[in-house]
């Protein structure tokens, strides 16, 4: 395990095609409540984030730490959040954010929406 | 400006749909390598990447910074080099990554593939 905490964002404000109900939260914020109360990596923080910029992929969140790769998954629900957390779990426990293919949940070797390398050369 | 300089990475791998050619550059090199020659903005270092895992989404780019937000295009081609580079100039010149949308190229307002808050709370 590494000292820095890698961060998983959630985007609280996606819809994934549902109408806006008032008084409901959006099945962003539902999946971010999820995950924060699911999450028992003490390496993982789970941080709600208005809006990730992926909107037409579903729930998204993105995985990312300093000097590592960052990782961003769409598509997602409340229904995935064990195999999020497994996959963050893993990722906070790899050196460089980089977890080996097979180790990966299959929702993040199928619903990946981009990933971005660390500015450090 | 800051002092910090901008990376634009450009994925070298991308298809963009087209057949592989031996010998022929693929389509996200082309793009890496327009990018490259038409940068003038000091405060952007085109970085050409390997698969930035977007590979549905034609050629891609990240923008990406120190304590900044990160933004990831998709469906890009060479056509577009002059609004990539007068975007990344003005991702270069905000201080937090965030451009007003109005300042923002049109490939950048509609071809966004995802965004990442900068670690720093």
């Amino acid at each position: 395990m590494l000292s820095t905490p890698s961060v998983l964002f959630v985007c609280t404000t996606c819809r994934a095609g549902e109408e806006a109900v008032e008084g409901m939260p959006a099945p962003g914020e539902r999946l971010a409540q999820a995950l924060a109360q699911g999450n028992a990596c003490p390496d993982v923080d789970v941080r709600p984030t208005p809006c990730l910029s992926a909107c037409t992929q579903g729930c998204s969140i993105a995985l990312a730490r300093a000097g590592s790769w960052t990782y961003v998954y769409g598509r997602l629900s409340e229904a995935d959040v064990p195999e999020i957390l497994a996959g963050a779990a893993a990722y906070a426990d790899s050196p460089d954010g980089i977890v080996p293919w097979r180790q990966r949940p299959v929702i993040f070797r199928k619903q990946s929406l981009a990933r971005i390398p660390p500015l450090e050369v």
